[in-house]
């Protein structure tokens, strides 16, 4: 494939990751993560904004059934998404502006909305099925950052 | 190199980007950090906790540049390291305890230290020199996860 055509591969992988969360289609992102045989048991691995590092297809893929379980509605809407491709692995960084809900207490509506800005770092590995997760890396943006944010290299 | 040995090396590249910055030696994070050639200028990117992300050398290397400048003392206790190496790449997690202060205001002394808990995705590329960082996501511990910590896979 052409640098171009790869870069847009690893591109779709990342959509299709937070696509996959909006749906709430867990077995489609079991699908999306690196096997077992290929990383090794505890060879992927996750952090969720503000948690503790999980290890492993067994504590990441639990996270987001947790997530899933308590998450009524979700959609993200990527921002400054950059890949960089070296061989077998892609690094891609990206904003993710998220717009959650989670059920309402009593009735069968939603709770009320929240938005959060996170940012994103996400290793895919290239697979004979295609790119898939190695590792996901979310966190809160809590302030802005200095100068260095308004200067262009 | 044996996989025993190969991952020592990966732990020994991931200690030395924490050594290097608790003595704020510059030249040398630097030269830690991949090369323009081998990634492109944008090739690297990094995640302060609560920042955006920082994208290429010049913002990564100015980041540190202004942290160490306002860092009087900086100490890092690393736990739970997890080293996993796919092909040329190596993915590292560990948890940061950080134990810092910055310069007091009026006279020489140190101000006050401030702990904090930090956990960190560094990835790193095999290079003819060694390991070299290609990515590092730092983000705060807000809250302790839930269940699915205690198990174990």
């Amino acid at each position: 494939m052409s640098p171009r055509t790869e870069s847009e591969a690893v591109e779709r992988a990342n959509t299709a990751f937070y696509e996959t969360l909006e749906r709430g289609d867990f077995d489609e992102l079991s699908a999306l993560w690196l096997d077992a045989t290929e990383a090794g048991d505890t060879g992927i691995s996750c952090v969720h904004p503000g948690w503790p590092v999980l290890s492993g297809r067994g504590e990441v893929l639990r996270s987001y059934a947790l997530i899933m379980a308590n998450t009524e509605y979700i959609q993200f809407f990527l921002t400054d998404v950059k890949v960089v491709i070296l061989g077998d692995t892609a690094l891609v960084t990206c904003t993710e502006n998220i717009l959650s809900g989670g059920p309402a207490e009593e009735s069968g509506e939603l709770g009320p909305l929240v938005g959060q800005l996170v940012v994103a770092t996400n290793v895919f590995r290239r697979t004979s099925e295609g790119w898939r997760l190695w590792s996901h890396h979310g966190s809160p943006v809590l302030a802005e950052s200095g100068d260095e944010e308004q200067e262009e290299d």
